[in-house]
């Protein structure tokens, strides 16, 4: 099968087999899959990545011990948990220890022909969601994690920094579930995406004093996290969705006299993210930029690093 | 009258008039007073301070325009607020934004033979409460915050890092709250007062990975924090007491992929404190290490700046 490679920083296609279907586990035939931030890092070796990337993806299933899900239209949770754990038994697979994740730690991703899930993972597409607005579930859900984390009240006001992918992501899911989001970017074009939905673009020049009592900070920039707390009411919080690479500065007293609190977000569940875009208000159509064969993932990967650039898509 | 002045680095005894008492005030006449390393810091010019210092004090009330309070022996809340502000309306007068504070920002201290506060300032200290243990009720305050801000249920461990002044009463006051609390210090005499009411004296080569739901980092140390977010659990917190000065380096994604909340905590309720205090359960008395005149503040100063000292008062 045709399956995409990243070693030495280099993008490739390279023939493999069709990967073996364990216990418990679906085999996928790839329809589209997404490129995200987290691809492009592992690109550049930041993790020390060689193998098959990818965890944004709409599939059909192909084998599968459970006869009911062949030939089913899926997307799939990307972490792969024990089930044995204390983490699991809680709910948290998305923190087991002992998980590997699809496309980015020691599991083969989804940019092939086929790739494999365990059966929990996979969630049906519900009828009539194109795969286009199915492969958004992944991110989807990473910007509902923060409304597992952070309780938020209609009307609140909300700052989003970034007018990123997912800055836009985390933007247009606040401002449907009720909050008021003001989103700095620097990007008109694509803050008028999010503007369709409610959320109002906002001028870095705008940023000021305590102004916010949430702020989610989405730059992937080193400098979000001063401009995110500077934004930030006494005893409010930020949620913090940048893995930047370098070690961050953080002036402590700024954040312990006004005790705002900072918190980590990183995946979400599928089960917020799908009824969401099955309710197609998400404009997610206009945050495709590109669509590449499987074949051309070199040239598909190459424009998604172009600074500004949405989604690039992949199609098997 | 004395007072205790900071300027330049160096601590003095002044001969100052006795303040007037605004409307709505009164005027205290210190009994005791307590050294927190923030008057330390005051003094290293940290905050460009210079004036009369001192938070932590008891005293007697000797005028007053609600009478019902002449003679009695007070503590008082810090933080003087503008009561006219949403922060004020929220009963987060600590917060209000125009507020200034007692010995720290624009308002004399209470090392002084005379300072004033707004009576709505004021708690009563119950009777039998020895000054020497009443002295203490801004600090186990600022540890009673950790109880409002991070829900904590009884046998939840926690780890506090850090066994200076501030440390140990937060480890105590989670002990006798039912927390199951290790203590991480380098001093095992000042451990071993915290081990009097439970906490587990644990020694820095105990720190491991992913240990604990919550820590708490009050080392007073820039290197605290790495240390912090290594021993967090998945979801777990981290309440930040170590206001250091220099800017702390933090590997986000140590922070967002385990999603890890930083909970900034500062002062607490005095209504939260006084009980505690009142129960005696803290053997607070063997945290003081000793006890200057007024007159002999430069000496109680610099008995307090040497390293590993615990609590130094000051006696009017």
């Amino acid at each position: 099968m045709r399956a995409v490679h990243i070693a030495d920083s280099i993008v490739s296609v390279h023939d493999l087999p069709i990967p073996a279907v364990p216990e418990g586990f679906a085999l996928l035939r790839l329809r589209v899959g997404g490129i995200c931030n987290t691809d492009l890092e592992l690109q550049r070796g930041y993790y020390g990545f060689s193998g098959t990337p990818g965890h944004e993806f709409v599939a059909d299933v192909v084998e599968c011990a459970d006869a009911s899900w062949v030939g089913k239209r899926v997307v799939g949770e990307i972490n792969l948990a024990c089930n044995h754990c204390s983490w699991c038994a809680r709910g948290l697979e998305r923190h087991c220890p002992n998980r590997t994740v699809l496309g980015i730690v020691q599991h083969p991703g989804a940019f092939a022909e086929y790739c494999t899930l365990p059966i929990e993972n996979l969630h049906a597409v519900p009828e009539g969601l194109p795969d286009e607005v199915a492969v958004f579930t992944e991110p989807v859900a990473a910007a509902c994690a923060i409304l597992e984390q952070v309780p938020l009240d209609a009307g609140t006001p909300v700052a989003v920094l970034g007018d990123g992918k997912l800055g836009l992501l985390c933007a247009m899911v606040l401002a449907l579930h009720g909050a008021e989001v003001s989103l700095f970017g620097r990007h008109p074009n694509k803050m008028a995406i999010a503007e369709t939905v409610g959320v109002r673009p906002t001028a870095q020049s705008e940023i000021g004093t305590r102004q916010y009592p949430i702020v989610v900070e989405v730059t992937g920039s080193a400098a979000g996290m001063a401009d995110a707390i500077r934004m930030t009411e006494p005893r409010g919080k930020i949620v913090m969705k940048s893995t930047v690479h370098e070690p961050v500065k953080i002036d402590m007293a700024s954040v312990i006299v006004p005790e705002i609190s900072l918190v980590g977000s990183r995946c979400g569940r599928f089960s917020y993210a799908l009824p969401l875009l099955a309710a197609q208000q998400l404009p997610l159509n206009q945050m495709i930029q590109a669509e590449y064969p499987l074949t051309e993932a070199p040239a598909a990967f190459a424009h998604a690093a172009t600074k500004g650039t949405l989604k690039v898509l992949l199609r098997n």
